[in-house]
């Protein structure tokens, strides 16, 4: 299919732009100490789809209609991946999911210790609002780069990312029902990928109304995104996932397969990416192409 | 004497306020999980001096020389003690520096376990900077609030103040001369200083001259003030203090009386704050005399 072509090429271009803007988050004049410079690098070159930067990209030009403000939101891009990357170095602790393996490398803790690894994710999350910031001085208004800081603040800390994480943890093994499940991944997921997108719209300049349905969009696709996480962990390649499958049966977690079973997990997918991108249908976009095209793209990805 | 009488009200007057303020951090329509906000407010609600709050609220006046900012520096002062509170709860975790008290309270991984200990600490530093923000909406311009926001990032992360915890986790035992552990102070403590007192001078409307001048000011207060940590450590009341006296020594731990011996330690505490003092009378503020109360009263503290 030429379009799902399109969208790998799309996206491959988009990780290599920020990989490269990601090299350059810590530039030696931030007198960063090494050991504490390698952990959070490390962690942050450990590959992964580049998701949320991609939407965040694809969010402005769907605004927008052009591509120049590729740059300008790049910044902004980087620090939504620092948050990411810092959420996952925390998550994989032993205090908490205690992962050894992250994307088939050794999760940050079991190469650099607890200690530095606690301190890496503290530093990436605090540096992600610098990077925020470099947006001001790359054309973004100030109160638009405000406004923006305010948005990560929120969906990426308490009332956000790690609230999900937090009810996770607070409900393990005693989640039964689907609402409950929901509610953790909204926050879990989906909140960090709203942010994404609203940051993006914001940088292109979005309306309220525009905002609202790219926000929209994502809390779809963000749930759209677990579920089918939930599946591929029972249906999943090994090689391709970097994980062991049946990871959740054995761990015991309480997943959309095991409360609704595979096939009508499935069907859920599809209807909530088809109802995000009837979301970004009434947002009035100047070119949202490439945003249903990731999420027809992660409907169909099998890792 | 009066003075010192005057400065120990003051600082129980902007105590009482900050506290208030502290207490609506989490707003119930924010839906942040009960648990977690729990954490959070435990060692929120903890008690300790509030200094960077009031050197914050200090500097704002001292700039401007009126009293009515600090209803806008407010936010920003919250937003100092939430990252200086998350990184008391994240140095005490048994990965870190293990410790069961804090301010003759169980820490907080103590009560709640270190899962929830290391999310409340993410989520007091995430909404540090939704509380910076929010001066935004209090008539701070946009453009003043976005270089706080910058700035906390750099004095409070991998660049500042994480960055001091990371060497000195590194050079544990290892530390043999007065610049490293100069170094490591003046990130650990001096920087947050710096922080507080550039911000508040922001809000107060400083010039580029005042910011550099109160900025070498904290500086120097900051060493002023570990140094003095120390010497309290050897010679202190446990009652007053909180914690055993000699801790330092009993965690082997490389202090300035370990490495210059008490006499000399104190003498040094003199000096920085002399010269803190000097930096201040260089930058020709309103009303520098708060500050200057402020690093009179740490030097003769006791605790």
């Amino acid at each position: 299919m030429s379009v799902s072509i399109s969208i790998k090429e799309y996206l491959k271009t988009v990780t290599a732009e920020v990989e490269e803007a990601l090299r350059d988050s810590f530039p030696v004049e931030l007198g960063v100490p090494a050991t504490l410079r390698d952990a959070m690098m490390y962690s942050l070159e450990a590959g992964g789809k580049r998701l949320r930067p991609a939407l965040l990209l694809s969010a402005a030009e769907a605004v927008h209609g052009s591509k120049p403000l590729r740059q300008a939101a790049m910044p902004v891009a980087c620090a939504v991946e620092m948050i990411h990357t810092y959420s996952l170095i925390h998550d994989d602790l032993p205090a908490m999911d205690n992962d050894d393996f992250r994307r088939g490398k050794p999760t940050n803790h079991k190469v650099f210790g607890e200690a530095m690894a606690i301190l890496a994710g503290d530093g990436l999350l605090t540096h992600a609002f610098y990077a925020v910031a470099q947006a001001a001085k790359l054309g973004v208004p100030a109160e638009t780069v405000l406004a923006i800081s305010s948005d990560l603040a929120l969906l990426a800390g308490a009332p956000g990312m790690v609230g999900g994480q937090a009810a996770d943890i607070l409900g393990e093994q005693g989640i039964t029902s689907l609402a409950e499940l929901e509610y953790i991944h909204l926050r879990k997921t989906s909140d960090l990928m709203v942010f994404s997108v609203t940051a993006g719209a914001r940088v292109g300049g979005a309306s309220q109304t525009q905002l609202a349905a790219v926000g929209e969009f994502a809390r779809k696709l963000g749930l759209a995104f677990q579920v089918q996480d939930d599946i591929l962990d029972v249906t999943g390649d090994e090689a391709k996932l970097g994980k062991p499958v049946n990871s959740d049966v054995d761990q015991q977690k309480v997943t959309y397969p095991y409360l609704i079973g595979l096939e009508e997990s499935a069907a859920l997918v599809q209807r909530l990416t088809l109802e995000a991108k009837d979301a970004l249908n009434r947002a009035n976009l100047a070119a949202s192409e490439r945003l249903i095209d990731i999420a027809d793209y992660l409907m169909r990805r099998d890792h």
